[in-house]
Parts: C-alpha cells; structure tokens; sequence
C-alpha cells in the first residue's frame, strides 16, 4: 500500500505530491505533474490543500516518564533546589502512578498530536524504580500505533556513585538495549566529576552505547566537567555519541574560553542539548553552528514534579529558541526550524529526517504562509504522519 | 436586556450563574441556588458549561497601529539598533499600509478574540503622520463592535526634542483626548534627558494627562533616569498616572541600588510595564509588588516592521512572565493572571476590572481545572465577553 500526500508545499516551497511507500517518502514530484495512479485502489490519497509541510519535529531531550499530563493538577510542593526537587520527585511519584505506561501514553499521545514523531527521553534510573521505567516508555511508544522513533537514555536522575548499586543498572541497561547511559551533574551531586565521567565512560565503551549527560552546574566548575567530557570523548573514541544536556555554564564564559570549550567539542565529536530555557545564561548558538556543533531541541520535563509548566510544542519551543537567540532574519527564523527537524536527525539515531527521498515518512501540515511564519505563529497542527501512518492531531 | 452567564467558575471557584446588566456584572450567585428567571424573554441566557472564567485580559503596553498582522509576510530589513528600526520603520510602514484602519482592526480582531478587552496603546505620534494613527487606533476599536476599553499614549517614536514640532503635537494629542504623553529614551534617543523629561512633564502637567515613557536605557543611564522621572512626578503632582515602560536598567542594578529605585517609584507613584522579554535583565517583579508598585504587562509589537515575533495571547505571556519570575507554587501562577486582568486596571483606567459586582462585564471562558493550569496551557478562549457583548473567538 502506497500513500499519496498531495498538494503541500514542502518547507514553504512550490506545491507538490509526496508519494509514501513502506513507511519511507518515496518521491517527491512538482504538483504541476498529475498523478498518474489516480484512482488506483493500492494507493491512499490525502489532500494536503496547499498546506505548508515540514518533517516530523525532533524532541531531542525529553522525559517522557516523568509526566503527570492527563491527570489532575498537582500543585507543586518541593523545595527550590535541584537536590530538593530530586528528593520531593522519588518521595511523591508512586502516589502519582509514576512511571507507567498510562502515563507515559497520555504524554505521548499530545506530543505527537503536535507533530513530534521522535524523541530522544531520557528515563528515570535508580534504586526506586530500577530499570522499569525504560519498558515503560518502551511499552508507551509501542502502544501509540505509530512508527515513532525513540532512543533511550539510562538517567540516573538520583545521582551515580552517591548510589551505590546505580552504576550496575546503568550497566545492565546499556547492556539491556539502552542507546545511551546518562548522567547528571558529577561535581555537585556526586561530588566526584572524574569518578563519575570514568565509571560512564567506561560503560559506554564496553557496551557500544552513547553518553548523554545532565550538566546543570555553571561557570568554571561546569567548564571543568566539559573539559572532562571532551578528554574523555577522545579518549574513547566515542565521537558523535556523547552528549551535554542543558551545560549552562557555557553560557556564562567569556567569549575566549566559550570558543576554546566549543572547538573541544567541535573537535572531540561532543553535541549539546537544550531546552531553550529562559531564565539561564544565553547559549552561543551561532558560534556552536558555526563550528559544526551539533545543537538538539528538547522539552525537558513537562507537567511533572519539577514544575508545572510545558506543554510539548517543538515548534513553539523553536520559537523561543529563535527568540533567545535573537532571529528576526527569515534565513535565522527557518534555520531554528531546521534545528528541531531535519537537522535533529543525529540525535535520534536517523541517517536523515527531512522531506526528502529515503526519508521516514513523518511530515507535519500546518496552515502557514512560509516556513517563518510557521515559526513564530505556530499553528494547530493539521496532518501528522508518523512513517506514512496518520496520527490524530489535538 | 439583561444577559446570565449561567454554571461558570470564577477564578476556577465553585459553578456560579454571571448576571449582566447594562454591560456591568450585576450579580455572581452560586449555581446552586435555582435561576428564578429562567425563561425570561428579557434575558439572554448563556450556557458556561462549568468553564473555567476569567476577567478579560488587559494589554497594558500595546502598538495597535504598527502591526502587518493579517498581510502577506513581511520578512524583516532592518538593522539591528534603535536608531536603525525607528529609520526602517519610518522609510517602510506607508508601502504596508500603515497606518489604516483596516491594519488595527485586523490585529485588533485577532487579539480580542483571544480574550483581552481592554488596551493601553501606544501609537506613533511623529512629523510623518502627525496624530493620524491616534484617530485610527480610535476608529478601529470603534469599528470592532464590542466595548473594549483603550487609553492612548501619544508616542514619540522618532523621538521628541531631536524632531523640532513633535512636542506641538504631543501637546495637541493632549489637549484633544490622548490620555498619556509618551517618552522615548530621554538619554539616547534625544540626547537631553532632562529636556525631554522637562516639556513632557509640562504637558502632562497643563492638559491633565498621564505620562508613560519607553525606557530602553540600561544600567546607570536607565537608573538615573528612572530617578529623573521620580524627581518629577513628586514635584507634578502626578502621582499614579505616571508609568516607566520597560524600564531594562532596573534589572541591571544591585539589590540595594534597585531597592531604592522602587522605593522612590513606590512613593512617587510610578508604576511600570513590561512585555516579558526574554532577553532583558531579569525585572525584580517580587520586589515591586512588595512595594505596591503596580507592574502592567503588553504584548509591545506584533508583527511590524520592528521584529516578525507575537501572537498577542496575553495568557500566553502571562505564562512567560511566571516562568521569567520563577514561579511554580498556585499562588505564585495565580498571581501571574492576576497581573494580567485583575490587577491592572489602573493601566486602562479602570477602578475595578474583576469578576465582581459593578466591574464591566469582560468575561473569558477557557477549558481549565483551574487558574494554575489556564496559565501553564493557556487553553483556546471559548468565550469571550467585552461589556457583556460576545465577541468571536479564534
């Protein structure tokens, strides 16, 4: 069975029918051209009405476990500190039902119905729940009854060696399927950047997986832990598959030592990921680019024990993004387009994310005049496919 | 006519029947207590369906002349100063149109629709189109058919004694209506802060109008104006009708320093607006409210010739001046919609603009469990009320 996406105008440009066969955009053809299979009964036919289409967007840091969407409000309660919000989170989510695959589905369900059709979430690992919630989310993803594309990162939310007993589950997580073990803070929650760093390390390298880890501590001392990151980086060989989430501290250097960590990180293979926070230091975005700096877009978390707000939008958080960092240009308001799809591929395991040829079939309608109206109005989403399989828009 | 607005939740209390009289609320009653009305034919009756009700939302620092919104797209030109978009705007605004009622009314539309119904607009008073665009402000909220409420700052946006004849205008402006004289960077856009501060004073002081003057200015510059500003309203008398907008350097202060500012503004009577920037010194908003210094918050530009962002959802800005104060508590997002409805009345004039007995009747119904989750989803508007009359939503 083919599908037949007809009449959209892909990234804003000139009407066109995409034809979609197993699940993969098959061909891409001006819509000048009628269709020669009209009416052929092995062929789906969509209308695209002239809407503008984009690929799928790309979560590239998300927590799908942690959410209490669909339930009723929870009012938030810990205390203003990320250790404090560590403890308040293991305390209160099994009174939530958290993790579960209900949970993890409803999230799901409103993230796709806006047009997310991959996500890289890190998932809760420590002495409470174990490994569980990875099949949770594993489960969730399966249950939606769309092709979505998910990597796994192992998270050890509760802290590594201050645990013992954590670095073992990442270990048999890895070893279990994970894509990639996380991290989180090794100065200031486990008190031990280099022992944490090597224990990780060390696991990715046995096991063939990524490194993805939480770097919330700022200024030097975050510096400090980059730097570890990158020695390490090289020294693994791991180019590529190592990852710093959030790694505020960048934002705070001055522009000499900002430079020299991002050629570290140009030159060891090291990505970011952020979350387009708004009350942190400003990301060097154009000077990451500019060196070839991998940059993914994610949610963080969204309606959970942490805080009250999200609601999952890429394409919103495009928009802050490209706020934040200043774009008014158009070329500057598509290239943040651009960074929560296409060029996001990397982050979740894909060759290629785009609407091209080869290419899974996830492409968003939206009613827009361009690519950077698309941006800053962001739209209801009108048509999601998810590898050629239509998914309910909210 | 009398209109009741039946089983709707204020402020996300319990189910009440709305009764509207003569465009004000009349009475709130509990749901409980059966209509003995019901069935009148003097009385309109509207079903809330145990919606969430909100007071209108009041946009306290709007451009309603400025907008392409509703035009084709305009990709953005300029350079990327003051000075250079004040110039971009000049050269470029009568190809789009700009001012016309036709422009207003397309923005206007779409803002209402999104549920604020009452405006402080600044709208450009300059020696291109003299006080035109103040008529046009006018007869666009006049031609939108509902009674929403506008104050007019007249607005030098090319700046007051650099452009000889602009304080003749701003003194017509006054002597015919507007309801503030604006200001622009004292300091750098006019070079001679004490005689902008001067002959605005002057007019605010003879015509009995308002003052509200954009402050860019950062740092000392920004400080010593704000001290500028305070020095005169004590010496006119201006108190509570005197506002700082934007007003970036207040972030940029030590905490004593700021602290004193916003005791002098607390007893001088000024207040301040802010538009939620993202990029701006963070506003001390805990500390003005300690003080009762009253805090408006605007959508500044949508879509003109300044910059392409905005969608005019007050909630939704709301939402980002929450997350830029930090708040995550009820009461802490609570206060955030407060800001945006309840209490800024006093940016547009109003003694009371609540769900209350005797507040005009501007109502908005959302899909919400209560006020914390209308802020953090800020939910599409089902209803919206100006003065009791429907307006269309989005």
């Amino acid at each position: 069975m083919q599908t037949l996406l007809e009449n959209v105008r892909p990234w804003g440009g000139p009407a066109a029918d995409i034809r979609i066969s197993d699940g993969v955009i098959a061909s891409i053809a001006p819509r000048t051209s009628d269709s020669a299979v009209a009416g052929d009964p092995a062929t789906r036919f969509i209308d695209g009405q002239g809407l503008l289409a984009l690929p799928g967007f790309v979560n590239a840091h998300a927590h799908l476990d942690k959410s209490w969407w669909g339930k009723p409000w929870v009012s938030y309660g810990g205390e203003a500190t990320t250790l404090g919000r560590i403890a308040h989170e293991r305390e209160h989510r099994g009174e939530l039902g958290i993790p579960s695959v209900d949970s993890a589905v409803a999230l799901l369900g409103a993230l796709v119905a806006q047009g997310t059709t991959a996500f890289r979430s890190h998932v809760d690992v420590d002495l409470g729940v174990g490994l569980d919630g990875i099949q949770v989310v594993r489960d969730a993803v399966g249950a939606l009854g769309v092709p979505v594309a998910l990597e796994i990162v192992a998270f050890p939310q509760d802290g590594v060696l201050r645990r013992p007993g954590v670095l073992d589950l990442l270990d048999r997580a890895a070893a279990e399927g994970a894509d990639h073990v996380g991290g989180l803070d090794p100065a200031s929650i486990d008190r031990d950047p280099v022992g944490q760093l090597d224990a990780l390390f060390d696991i990715a390298d046995r096991r063939g997986v990524g490194v993805d880890i939480h770097l919330h501590d700022g200024g030097e001392l975050g510096a400090f832990q980059y730097e570890l990151i990158i020695e390490r980086t090289l020294a693994t060989g791991l180019a590529g598959r190592v990852n710093v989430a959030h790694g505020f501290a960048i934002g705070e250097l001055a522009p000499a030592r900002q430079q020299k960590l991002i050629e570290g990180m140009r030159e060891a293979g090291v990505s970011i990921t952020t979350v387009a926070p708004i009350n942190a230091p400003r990301l060097p975005l154009d000077a990451l680019r500019a060196a070839g700096v991998p940059v993914g877009l994610g949610t963080d978390g969204i309606r959970d024990l942490w805080g009250p707000y999200g609601d999952g939008d890429l394409l919103r958080l495009a928009t802050r993004l490209a706020q934040l960092s200043g774009a008014r240009r158009d070329d500057e308001l598509t290239a943040a387009v651009r960074l929560a799809t296409s060029d996001a591929a990397g982050f979740v395991g894909r060759a290629s994310h785009d609407l091209v040829v080869g290419s899974p079939a996830d492409i968003v309608l939206l009613d827009a005049e361009n690519v950077p109206e698309a941006l800053v109005a962001a739209p209801p989403r009108r048509l999601v496919l998810v590898g050629g399989v239509e998914f309910p828009v909210a």
